[in-house]
């Protein structure tokens, strides 16, 4: 549904592009690496997302005739647009796995390539990895809470425009079960489902009525809106009526769907009443304004509560509007590169890298990640980032190293996954993080390590640079 | 860039179109109303945008076959899926302005169609209105405070997706005076800007030689990022080294740009150093994490910026995700419609409607709107929505009509404005309202009334509904 062209970028890409090039820099050889440096939501991992469509993208990354000519209105040079004309991206992308779960500070995704072509894929990177991987985290705390209920989403009118496409995607790579954006659904192959509008009820007369036209319509999957005038004198009995005529017909009443006042008193009062009538199967399902703190609360209720139908504050990762990630420069021209800063915190690491999970014999996570640089295999000390005498042994341990290249000279290398292969792979992930990172009130860090040789050669840059000014 | 096909929705707009279709009710005529009941920000007023897009999109809603045959494949029927294919929108629209300032529970845009056209349009409509007017919102904020300093929107890369397109357009709309993102620039001729990243500083071995480069390579408009390394010991200074070369090239720097620290201590002490070289006329861009607040703050410490970028807060509307516009039947197949609820504040209000803007004879806005039926055209009285003995008597105030007709028959009906004739719009609607509506803390409330007619319409469908339960 939507043509990412190259233009889909901020201009100082563009501008910088043009120095490379008529400056002879446009092949130096650099590495880009994209972290990010707060988990959203305060939480204690995040879940990363949008890898797949970021590839795509990529290989597909081209300068049309009219965006070439526009460029030209805006003063770039004709040498320049030439290159443009002909660009395509030709570098290695190295990555975490999508769906793995991930913590700040360590590098997730690198780009390998001439600094020309790295800069020009750094809009469109940043904007897809940044919001499915809030999303995706989202959603990922969403299933922590609700077990094995039923997730949907239902955001799409709320979602920012056209954001609501990947914000399904990312949904349902952090463990949601279906959507109710019936685009999203056909391209990803992810189960579509619905009820009813209160308008629905509303242009008939008779809820009665209204409720029975729909399930003669829509026998399969019925859902009856039962919050239109009044839950309990009027939209459950009216549903139970309805599934008892379904019941003569062969047919059953999926659910009936809740979506005002206090969702816990009406489930478990519509719960007795369909049970009263002999309606045990039929299911309730929940709406309004849910998160994970709301569903956490409802089902610590007991609200007899089967499917929940999330919709902003999955789709737009409300309270957190963005994901922080960002693209920094490590290598370029032969030499290690560093972002200085005030604080040792946000120094950024040197060289390409590659990180480690660090696990006991058991396959246990033990709560850290290390980061040495690419060529290292095995990490036998591990050294706090910020603290010179902190250290720890981990010669003993597992380490499963999470960086592998998925795309080589442009081409991407991804077997492609199945949307729902990346969410199993998602939850697997996730299951194994032990149960303190994954609280919501102050969960525990996952804390990070450098190798001996890479924390040598921050500290000689950092050195260096003081010596210079 | 986008093609927003008919499925770009929510799956129960077609179970419930089917329904509509198979029971004879499709060609049922009925009005739907799109309003929201929260101003975002807690703010005093909202800029109404998107308009112009929806009602393209609108023109263009078409299935494709390929949706077509998707829908086939979720159950959906023969004779179904034969009025889809030949599906056109051929109902009316009536609306406020684009860019106008807004208020809770007031209809801001009608739908009058048959049921099934203005149902299956739901989804697309509620997700461009509700975004568009949340940026646009925050935008017209920050262009309060902003005075007529310089604003642009650099936040595609923490934008959801591709909703950062539109973001663009809403931020224009709302003030903002360009934007880095090139394709919302070049599709919506928006002024586009850029500097530098830190990445091509630190690409260099030197922070001068790169500067150089950068000047020589881009001398219209060239901005210098002057935090890679130390601001006051090493960027300014090599900055003003280069606008010096530039000076005897007959050419002028534009601004240096911050991006970290104490943005009012760097700019001040930037600004020292910039006059002392004779580089009065260099001005000072600021970015990192700007907002409405943090800019009045600055400007409140007298802090000498010219050129505010503005990112993720800006794009993503932090800290209200969503607008939470809704879209309420309030009359159909000749019958005035209601949506009945626990709090009166919470009904609808039923029938088609007109909103009036009342205004003393000097024009200037007495600080309330009154909504009548949509056929009368001056209220004499206008009512408390919620306390029956409250009303004002205003047969002496101007009442400015806000809701014409947009689309006829499916055609737009608009002269297309270009987006800064919008946005020139939005900001003489702004100025004529009152500071108190304007202020960040506790605004004063725009108030609501209602006509004898509406009131007396609404009372009589809460009684006749209540007489049923």
């Amino acid at each position: 549904m939507f043509n990412f062209t190259a233009t889909y970028t901020d201009q100082y890409q563009l501008a910088m592009a043009q120095v490379y090039f008529e400056k002879g820099h446009k092949d130096q050889k650099a590495v880009f690496e994209y972290f990010f440096r707060k988990i959203p939501f305060n939480g204690g991992y995040a879940v990363f997302s949008g890898l797949e469509d970021l590839l795509e993208i990529i290989e597909n990354f081209r300068f049309d005739k009219s965006e070439i000519e526009y460029l030209r209105t805006k003063g770039f040079r004709e040498n320049f647009l030439n290159y443009l004309k002909n660009f395509r991206f030709t570098g290695n992308i190295i990555s975490v796995k999508e769906g793995d779960v991930v913590f700040p500070t360590r590098p997730v995704l690198q780009i390998e390539a001439s600094i020309i072509e790295a800069q020009l894929i750094e809009t469109i990177l940043l904007n897809l990895l940044n919001f499915q991987t809030l999303i995706a985290t989202k959603a990922s705390r969403t299933r922590l809470v609700a077990g094995d209920k039923m997730l949907l989403d239902f955001g799409l009118r709320r979602s920012q425009g056209p954001g609501g496409y990947y914000a399904t995607r990312a949904a349902v790579t952090g463990g949601f079960d279906g959507t109710s954006n019936v685009i999203a659904g056909r391209e990803m192959d992810i189960p579509v489902s619905g009820t009813m509008a209160h308008s629905f009820v509303q242009s008939y007369d008779d809820e009665l009525e209204a409720f029975r036209d729909f399930a003669e319509g829509r026998p399969e999957n019925c859902v009856l809106l039962v919050d239109t005038y009044n839950t309990l004198k009027s939209g459950i009995p009216n549903a139970v009526t309805v599934a008892k005529e379904m019941e003569e017909r062969g047919q059953k009443l999926l659910a009936v769907r809740l979506d005002s006042g206090d969702l816990a008193y009406f489930a478990k009062e519509s719960r007795k009443l369909l049970d009263a009538a002999g309606l045990e199967y039929v299911k309730i399902a929940a709406s309004n304004q849910l998160d994970e703190f709301v569903i956490k609360s409802l089902l610590e209720q007991q609200a007899p509560i089967d499917i929940f139908g999330v919709g902003t504050n999955l789709v737009t990762g409300n309270p957190d509007a963005a994901l922080d990630g960002v693209y920094k420069l490590v290598y370029s021209a032969g030499k290690p590169r560093i972002k200085i800063s005030e604080s040792l915190s946000k120094v950024t690491l040197p060289h390409k890298k590659q990180v480690f999970r660090i696990k006991n014999k058991e396959g246990k996570c033990i709560g850290a990640d290390v980061i040495g640089l690419a060529e290292e295999t095995r990490i036998e000390e591990m050294y706090h980032p910020f603290e010179p005498y902190k250290s720890l042994n981990i010669e003993e341990y597992e380490q499963e190293p999470l960086l592998e290249k998925v795309m080589d000279n442009g081409k991407s290398l991804l077997n492609k996954r199945t949307l729902k292969e990346i969410a199993e792979y998602s939850l697997s992930r996730v299951a194994e993080l032990p149960i303190e990172y994954k609280r919501f009130n102050n969960p525990h860090i996952y804390k990070v390590g450098l190798s001996a040789r890479l924390k040598e050669e921050r500290d000689k840059l950092i050195k260096e640079y003081k010596s210079k000014t």
